[in-house]
């Protein structure tokens, strides 16, 4: 018999910190993805939806959309970094650089810069810093995840504890503004919103308005679309005898579906610049209706522009209720519907 | 707190004739939207799916289909005159003007030409003429639907009464034939049928005989492809809680699968023409399964060709019983299983 | 009343030895069929995924996946050889020869080279050989496939006998090596395995470990992309009432996803080459969870390559089981699980 030839996945003694994995499958980014991407989503930032919109904004072409762009990006570090993982536990230092566009070829390397063993000897939390590159090796995004991830075995040695010590936010001055980006023409009405940046105050809290449900076809598509592997969305027959008897939905569909949500009260808000930090607080199941709201953090303006301003926002996802009330934080912990809260930055012309 | 920044969308008192509405979001017709139009609706019309079809027969590119071009227009209208539509009541005077190739950019904009509150002073009809047009301002559609919208408040006076007056049919000389279209090598083996235009006699009636079961996933992923916004097909919450408990199938949806049905029967009807007038008779669920039948109303030879003929059809789409004995209006009313009644011309070789 | 212009497909006496039939609907492949198909099976195979990876190889551009295109084929022959089968028993005979790229044109031709009526006067075997030509006529698909289709009328007589000699499987010498193929530049960590043809020996079993569960949506999608018409897998109000109370899953679509699974323990095995043989032992429906295993059957040294090796392989689909244990034939038939067998030449690096 020869050797296994399977891909068992990483275990929490496979990591060591400084180690740097090259993953597998690069991907070329084609208007197939795109238009899959919008219908299973329902984005509507204008800029991704129309060639001349983003030529007046100085673009080449139509750029791809920032969180398709994270969830290809994403879905390459899966079989290597979470395949084993018993949860994705928070995002930070997330920057959108290099706009990506049709015909670009997305490759994924991470670098493990974190390592803690539960007390529990059983799992462990890894910290990784994973980049997206394009085919001329631009970085078009880099951010920091942790998960927690099995031990292979409990009686092997705890590493050296190595927690990086990471940014409560982006600073602005970090974030970066597409190659030649000109507002001058920017049409409110075509792009479908009259709100620009400074129409914006800090505290703010916008209700998104509209529920969508999603389907078991839906959230699969769109996860295989991105080549992330993770188990739990795609066996039913595993699920079906697990702890929620369901495929979980990949949590970043929710935020996919948050994002395209946003657009009415957010339909300015053209260019996801940075990620600050993110939480998926609960499981989302097929079937589950979800809404958004969100609340402005801070609004700043972009260094060196008199036209660009950017907007922290802490956007919070809610399944099977309206979230017209506002459901987030409550105590130490969150409104029972809450499923998702993430906080970024977005560009918005002033 | 600063304004509401979500939109609404309009109420009856909002609208007033002559008024004219820019739509938002254009958008870039890609292989991706053709591809996934495709396999949502099984359409095999060969221009639409062969390029070299599609040259022989004079079209620079493979055109977009004509219904996709029709809901991408559609779709755009949403937000701004039917997000509180109660009903999509009717439509008339539709042409497809200019060809859509992928590449092209839609955008659309309306204008508000009929307006008649209801005696129960809490709905009136709304009457747009909605016009697509590609990215050098041609127009590819115009047409004219009319819409129940809700009130924002009973209490506010009736606008003077307006409907405009439409016409039964589009004059055959009034439908648009392709520029440079030549069918000397219209194949009819490589369409798949061997009937053409003069095959046909007025009165006419065809089973195409095939069934199609929707899936809310499909019915979701096409509408919001076309990011058509209406928020009865999306939320299963809010729609659970109401009078039909279930989302509803957007009633292009069903014109597109009854369009692909009609294949078989229709095989060289290569191209709408025109829109006479249709009619959403009931809704359609997910689990439905679809059927349909054609009557041939009317069969013209297109001025100053010799190579081409219009056929004007009525399309009744079914669901969950064959329509085999063309299950059609009765008396007053129509048929249980009828879902759709659909007016239309296809242009046909001779 | 005119002649009846719908399709009814053909009967078993509509079938001679000889007869060929040119099938319709060309078909222009694009980036949405091949993002879309991405979506649907959850492919990582990367010369289809990434450009620069596929022009490394010495494509001139990413080669569209093997399956898809026997699917696309297939699609195009199901409206003349199988609308009225009672099952497709078999494949033989299959080579994958020019590669075909996004913009190839697939049009498809079968002839008859086999018919053998059944003991029961009711059915009959029909065996085609069915070619699909890409847009400048070369064939890029070849093979042989039989089913079983009803008579139209019990009391025809029975044509000639003539069943064909086919082989148990293509030599190695038969096997198309893709022109300007070249593997110098290989990058088994971009591809995502480390196992090259030399690691694998005869007789080896890989549990390909993963399992998907599939959705109604999702098998209705992809068999409508291939313009398959075969009415079982759209109608469940016919279906309902019939056998199994179900819609059947397309059988090519659980050899897609077999292929896509198998992708964990054979990721470099990037070309399909040859279709030896294959078997749809058991219905799929919509909610079963799909796994797979593999045997190497053989490793042949691709003639005059020292750089590439063949893999003959029997890959096991089962069902609503892990296939860690190998479920296949037992005595004269299979593991109840068991419902695809496909034997089939791969290319590897070595």
């Amino acid at each position: 018999m020869s050797a296994l030839k399977t891909h068992p996945g990483n275990y929490f003694e496979d990591f060591s910190v400084g180690q740097v994995i090259e993953h597998a499958t690069p991907r070329t980014i084609t208007a197939g993805d795109t238009a899959l991407y919008l219908a299973l989503t329902g984005s509507r930032f204008v800029p991704g939806c129309a060639e001349p919109f983003a030529h007046s904004l100085g673009f080449p072409e139509t750029p791809v959309d920032d969180w398709l762009v994270f969830h290809m990006v994403f879905g390459k570090t899966v079989p290597d970094i979470s395949l084993n993982a018993v949860a994705n536990l928070g995002y930070a230092a997330g920057r959108f650089l290099a706009p990506v566009y049709r015909g670009d070829t997305l490759s994924a390397v991470s670098e493990v810069i974190g390592l803690k063993e539960n007390s529990n000897g059983e799992t462990g939390t890894v910290h990784v810093r994973s980049i997206g590159q394009n085919q001329l090796g631009e970085t078009v995004l880099d951010y920091v995840r942790w998960v927690m991830v099995r031990k292979r075995n409990k009686a092997s040695p705890a590493p050296i504890l190595n927690v990086p010590t990471l940014p409560d936010a982006v600073p602005v001055e970090a974030l970066a503004v597409p190659d030649g980006l000109v507002l001058e023409a920017y049409d409110d009405a075509r792009a479908g919103s009259p709100w620009r940046w400074g129409d914006y105050a800090v505290g703010e809290k916008i209700d998104h308005v509209d529920g969508v449900t999603v389907e078991e076809a839906e959230h699969q598509l769109a996860t295989r679309l991105y080549q992330n592997t993770a188990k739990v969305h795609f066996n039913q027959y595993e699920q079906g005898q697990g702890r929620f008897g369901r495929r979980l939905i990949y949590g970043g569909h929710v935020i996919s579906l948050a994002r395209a949500l946003s657009f009415n009260g957010l339909g300015n808000a053209f260019k996801i610049a940075g990620l600050n930090g993110g939480r998926h607080v609960a499981p989302c199941f097929a079937g589950d209706t979800v809404y958004a709201w969100s609340e402005v953090l801070a609004a700043e303006a972009m260094p060196g522009r008199v036209d660009l301003g950017a907007l922290r926002l802490r956007t919070y996802a809610v399944k099977n209720r309206s979230a017209a009330d506002f459901p987030g934080r409550i105590d130490d912990g969150y409104d029972p519907a809450v499923i998702l809260e993430l906080d970024y930055w977005v560009l918005m012309p002033r």
